[in-house]
C-alpha cells in the first residue's frame, strides 16, 4: 500500500497487535508477513505523526525489520542497528509497541536504541559507523565463549563511508568472524550519499546482476528484477566492475528487494547458515510506503508532530545564521571554501551549496577527513570553514590537534548544536567542546549570546589567521538585530552587559559564556532584587584567550565570582577563569554553573536546561545559595 | 648492494653530495639515479646510526624516494609523506642532508616532516593515514585556484587500514581529484600487517598480474616479474580479484618494484600525464639494503644510537610492567581480552599475544574500531583491555564517549606514552589525556606514581565494573619494587607520601598526578630547607574521581596549594582540584604546574620537563616564587 496521509487516529492493526515479542511473530506463517509489514507501516506513520522524529529511515526498513526478527532468534541472536534512526519499527516488535508515541520526550522512549531499555537493543547507537565494531567485538566474544549466535550489523550506506567502518570490516575479515552485515542501501544519507563508494553501489546496481543462494544455501548470479525503482537515484557508476566487500574479504550477496519481505526472509535463512563474514546488499527506499516522503527524502528525514501548533518562531535558527554569513563572507572574499560531512541541510548549507557548488564540500560521513581536508586546503593559502555538529567533530579530534592546531593553520569551526541538544538525547549532546578544544594550543574559542554576535563572531574567526570555532546552541536565535555589516570583535575582549545596584559594598560577578548569557541578566535581575548586593554580568564571549584583563579589574570589586555554561563544568569555561585567577594569584570564592557529571536523557531543550539548574531560575537559586554561603562565613 | 655493516664513518658520497635541491638530482641522467640510490642507502645508514631513531621504513623509501623529486617539479609540486617516519631520504635530498645526524635531538631535525623546517615539507606529520585528506585538500585547492600542480600522497600499507584513508579516498571519487597515491606496500605496519586488506594486497600480488602503462599511456596487463621477495611474507590472501581501489574508483596501476629507481621515473612520468584519481601500487621491503633489518623488520623499525653507551637500566619500561600485568591478570580471569591498534610491541604485549593467541586482538592501525570493538566486547560479559597511546587514543575519543562511557561498558585502557614523549616531538605528546577523558561520565582515571603503582592502579582499573583508564608515561619506571600480588587501591584515595616541617606555622600542600609525584618529593625536600613551612605532597592517585575527602582536610593546614602534573595545565588535573576547592567553597592561593599552552618541540624527555619547568628544580623554582608573593600579599 502507498499511504498518502499520516493518519491521526491510531490504525486497526489486529496482526500486530498480537505480537508483544518477536517470539510471537516467528509463530506466524511466511504468507502472513506481509500483513505485518503494512500494518507496522500504518502504525509507524501514525506513531511518528504523534511523537515527531525520525521518519523516512523507519518507513524504508519495515519489511527489513520483519524479516530479520522473524529469522533471527533476538534478542539471543544479536541485531545492532547502526545510527539508530530506523529503529521505530524493531522498537514496535519488541515490546515497545504502544509506548512509540512517546518516543523523544521526557521520560518516553529514546530517540536511539539504549541498552538500558530493552534487551532488544543490545547497542546504544546515535552516531554512525559503530555498528560493524560493535557487532565484530559481539561476534569474536561469543565464539571465544564457545556460545556462538547469529550477529546482524544493519548499516545504511551513507553511514559505511565513515572511516570506522571500513577499519571494523577490515578486522572482521581478519578474525574470519561469524558476522552479517546488512547494507541497507537506500542511495541517501541524511543527505545525498558522496563520493566513490556511492558510485561503487551506482556501479553494482547498474551491472544489473544480482549474487543470490539457492536453496541448497549455493551462490549464483542472475540479472536482478526491475523493481519500481530501477536506478540509482543520485550517483553515476563508476566503470569497475570489481566489487569492493569482495576485495576486502567479504562474502557479497545481493542487492536484493529490501521492500520483499518474504524474499528477505528467504535470503537470511538461507545465510545464517554460512560462516565468515557476509555482506547482504540490500536495495531500500526512504520513506517507502508513504508517497510524500517518497518524493522528498531529504525533507522528510525527520517530521514534526502532526499535531504541534506551530510556535511562531520570528529569531533565525543560528544554523540558519551560520548558512548566512557563510554566503556573506564567501561573497566577500574568494578564499572561503566549505566542508560539511554529509550534514548540508542541518548545518544551514543548502543557500552557499547552490550560490557556490564550486566553494562547496560535502565529504560525506567522514569527519576525520573532513578536518584534514581543511588543513590541505589551508596549506594552499585558501580559507576553510568547516561546519560540524559539537558531538561529531568528537569524531575530528586528533586531526584538529595533529593536522590543524600544531601547524597553526588557518581554518574556522563552526560548531553547531553546542549544549544540550532535547530530543536526540546524550548522544548527540555538545557538553564536551569547550573542555577538548581549549586545551590544545594555538585554539582560538568563541560562543555568542546572541544571532547577530554569532555572525559577527564567525566573521571574526574567519578573519583571525589560525584555528579559531565559534560554538553555538541548537535551535532559534533570541529575536535580536542582525546587523548586515560584519564587524570584527577584539580577540579575547569581553563586554560587562549589566551592572545593577553598582554602590553597594558587596559585589557578585557573574561571568556567563555563549548561550547563557541571556539567562544570566535575567537572573541577575531577580538577584539584584532579593539581595542586597550589586551583580554584574558579564558577556565573556572567549572561552580562549580568556579576557584576562578584565578578571583582574573585576577581582577588586567582587566578592563572589560566578560562572554560568552550557558545557560540563568539568574542565569548561568556568574551569578556564578558575585557572586564570589561581594563576594571577586573585583568591576568590567561585561558583562554577554548569552540566553536572552525568549524561542527561532526552528531553525538550527548556527541560534540560530547567533541569541542569541552568535556567534564569536555576541559577537564581544557585547563586543565593552559594552567597548565603558565603556571607555566613565570612560571619 | 646489501650492506651489513651501519657504517660510523661517514661514508663517500660523490654523487649524493652534489645534491643540495631536487633541482640538481633532476639535472642527473636518469642512468645515474641507481648511484644517488646506493649512496643515499649508504649515508641513511650512517646518519640513522649516528642519530637513532626510524630505521626500516627509511631504507625501504630510497629508491621510491629518489624517484619522486626526479620526476616531480618538488617543491611546487606537492609529495606528502604518511606518518612521515619513512621522511629520511626525503630530507637528505632536500637541503638538509648534512644536518640528517641531529634527527630528533634537541634543536636538529625534526623526526617527521614539518612544515616549519622545509618548503619541501609540504604537511606536517606522525599520526598515520592523513595524507590523503591533506593532499586531497591540496589538489582541490589548487584546481579551485585554476593553478594546478601535481599531488602525490605517499602512504603505506599499514597506514591504509586506518579508516580516514578510506573516507579520503572516497571524497577523492567524489571530486575526480587529480590526485596520485602511492602505496607503499610492504606487508608491514610497525608490526605485520592484519586484516581484509593485508589479505586483499596479497590477492593482488598472488595473482602474478600487474597493471602497466605504455609509452603511450595506456594501460595494459602483463604478469609481474619475479622479484627477490617473491611472496607476501604474513598474509594469505583473499579468494577474489577484485579489486579494491578500482572498486572505490581509482585508476589502479601496478605493482612495481619500488626498488627499481629508472623503472619508478617511468611510471611516475607516465601517470603525471593522467587525471583523476590515481593510485600506483609499489612493492619495497622495509630496511631494504641492510641485512639484519631485511631479516627483522619489527626490530629495525627503529633503532638507537650506534654509537650510545647504554645507560643500565634496571628498571622495567612501563610497557613492559602493562605487559606483565596482562599476563598475570589474563592468567586469573579468562575473561580478559587484550585490544591493540597494530601496537602490539610498542604497547608491550608480544609476550600476552603469544601466550594467549585467542584473547589478543591486533586490529591493524584502527583507533576508532578498537575502542568500539572494546564495547561490543563487554556487552557479551568479557572484560576487554584496550591499549593504546595517549596521543592515538584522540582517534577514539567519540567511541570513547559515546559507545564506551555512555553505556558505562566495562572497558579498561592501558595508555601508555602519556605526556611528553621526547624524540618523537609534538606530534606523539599525549598531553591532553586527563582534560579530554576526565569531563566525560562514568570514566574513573588514574596515575601511577611508579611501575609498582601502575602494576596495582592497572588490577584496580581492571576489577572497577566501567570504564577506567590508568596513563602512564614513556619509559622506564623508578626501579621500585613490583609487588606481584596484585591489590586493589580503593577508588578516589589518595596518600600521603611525604610531611615535612609539620609542627610549621604556614604549610604547603603538593598534589602531585603520576609522574611527578617522585619531582614532587625531591622539590618538596629542597623546599622545605630554603623555606621555613611545611610542606607535604600527596600522591592524588586519581585524577577522576578526585579524593575530595583529602582535599577537605588538608584546606584547613594549608596555606598554599600547588598541583603538578605532566599534562596540559588547561583543563588538567589541577583544574580538577581547582574545580572542587572552588564547590566546596574553599578559598585558598593555589599554584597549578603543569605543561603551558604551547607545543614543546622535540629534546629528550628530560631536557623537555626541565623545559617545562617539571622536573624538580623547576617545581622548586615555581612554588618558591609563588610561596613569596604569597606573604607579601598577607603583608
Amino acid at each position: 500500500m502507498l499511504y498518502t496521509e499520516i493518519p491521526t487516529q491510531r490504525p486497526v492493526t489486529p496482526l500486530l497487535d498480537t505480537i508483544d515479542h518477536p517470539q510471537q511473530l516467528r509463530l506466524l506463517a511466511r504468507d502472513q508477513l506481509p500483513q505485518v509489514a503494512d500494518e507496522l507501516r500504518q502504525f509507524i506513520l501514525y506513531a511518528a505523526g504523534q511523537s515527531g522524529g525520525h521518519f523516512g529511515a523507519n518507513l524504508g526498513v519495515i519489511e527489513l525489520t520483519v524479516a530479520l526478527h522473524y529469522c533471527f532468534n533476538t534478542p539471543d541472536d544479536r541485531l545492532i542497528w547502526d545510527v539508530g534512526h530506523q529503529a521505530y519499527p524493531h522498537k514496535a516488535l519488541t515490546g515497545r509497541r504502544e509506548l512509540l508515541t512517546t518516543i523523544r520526550a521526557k521520560d518516553g522512549l529514546a530517540a536511539f536504541p539504549v541498552r538500558d531499555e530493552s534487551i532488544f537493543d543490545t547497542f546504544g547507537v546515535g552516531h554512525s559507523s559503530t555498528a560493524i565494531s560493535a557487532g565484530l567485538g559481539m561476534a569474536l566474544a561469543r565464539r571465544y565463549q564457545q556460545n556462538p549466535c547469529d550477529v546482524v550489523a544493519i548499516v545504511g550506506d551513507g553511514a559505511m563511508t565513515a572511516g570506522m567502518a571500513f577499519e571494523a570490516m577490515n578486522d572482521a575479515v581478519a578474525h574470519n568472524a561469524d558476522l552479517m552485515v546488512v547494507l541497507n542501501d537506500n542511495d541517501m544519507s541524511i543527505s545525498c550519499s558522496t563520493g566513490g563508494f556511492a558510485k561503487h553501489l551506482a556501479a553494482i546496481w547498474e551491472s544489473g546482476q544480482s549474487v543470490h543462494i539457492s536453496e541448497q544455501g549455493e551462490a549464483y548470479v542472475q540479472p536482478h528484477p526491475k523493481w519500481s525503482y530501477n536506478s540509482r537515484l543520485h550517483q553515476s557508476a563508476t566503470e569497475a566492475a570489481d566489487n569492493l566487500f569482495k576485495a576486502i574479504g567479504f562474502d557479497y550477496f545481493g542487492p536484493f528487494d529490501g521492500h520483499n519481505v518474504k524474499e528477505l526472509t528467504q535470503v537470511f535463512d538461507a545465510l545464517k547458515k554460512r560462516s565468515g563474514p557476509r555482506l547482504i546488499h540490500v536495495y531500500t527506499k526512504k520513506g517507502k510506503g508513504f508517497a510524500p516522503a517518497e518524493a522528498e527524502q531529504i525533507k522528510y528525514h525527520a517530521i514534526s508532530k502532526i499535531n504541534a501548533k506551530a510556535a511562531p518562531q520570528t529569531a533565525p535558527k543560528y544554523s540558519d545564521v551560520f548558512g548566512q554569513w557563510l554566503c556573506d563572507q564567501a561573497a566577500q572574499d574568494t578564499r572561503l571554501l566549505a566542508i560539511t560531512p554529509a550534514m548540508c541541510e542541518g548545518s544551514g548549507m543548502v543557500k552557499f551549496a547552490q550560490q557556490y557548488p564550486e566553494r562547496f564540500f560535502d565529504v560525506a560521513i567522514a569527519e576525520q577527513h573532513a578536518v584534514t581536508l581543511a588543513a590541505g586546503m589551508a596549506c594552499e593559502g585558501l580559507k576553510p570553514v568547516v561546519a560540524i555538529y559539537s558531538t561529531f567533530l568528537q569524531r575530528g579530534y586528533d586531526q584538529l590537534i595533529h593536522d590543524v592546531a600544531l601547524q597553526n593553520l588557518d581554518v574556522t569551526f563552526g560548531i553547531d548544536r553546542a549544549g544540550l541538544v532535547g530530543e536526540d538525547g546524550p548522544t548527540h549532546a555538545g557538553a564536551y567542546d569547550y573542555a577538548f578544544m581549549r586545551t590544545v594550543p594555538n585554539m582560538v574559542i568563541m560562543a555568542p549570546k546572541d544571532e547577530n554576535e554569532c555572525r559577527q563572531m564567525l566573521h571574526t574567526a574567519y578573519l583571525y589567521p589560525g584555528p579559531a570555532a565559534v560554538r553555538y546552541p541548537r535551535g532559534n536565535g533570541l529575536g535580536v538585530e542582525i546587523q548586515q555589516h560584519m564587524t570584527e570583535l577584539e580577540i579575547g575582549r569581553a563586554e560587562i552587559v549589566l551592572q545593577l545596584n553598582e554602590t553597594a559594598d558587596e559585589q557578585i560577578s557573574i561571568l556567563a559564556f555563549g548561550s547563557r548569557v541571556a539567562a544570566s541578566v535575567e537572573a541577575a535581575r531577580s538577584l539584584a532584587q532579593q539581595l542586597d548586593v550589586g551583580v554584574r554580568v558579564v558577556n565573556m564571549r572567549f572561552v580562549k584567550p580568556l579576557d584576562e584583563q578584565i578578571l583582574s579589574r573585576l577581582a577588586d570589586q567582587t566578592q563572589l565570582f560566578v560562572t554560568v555554561e552550557e558545557h560540563a563544568v568539568m574542565a569548561g569555561a568556568g574551569s578556564a577563569v578558575n585557572e586564570y585567577l589561581a594563576q594571577a594569584q586573585i583568591v576568590k570564592p567561585m561558583l562554577n554553573l554548569g552540566l553536572a557529571d552525568n549524561f542527561m536523557h532526552q528531553a525538550t531543550h527548556n527541560q534540560m536546561l530547567q533541569q541542569a539548574g541552568l535556567d534564569a531560575q536555576g541559577i537564581v537559586k544557585s547563586i543565593e545559595s552559594a552567597w548565603l554561603k558565603f556571607v555566613q562565613s565570612i560571619g
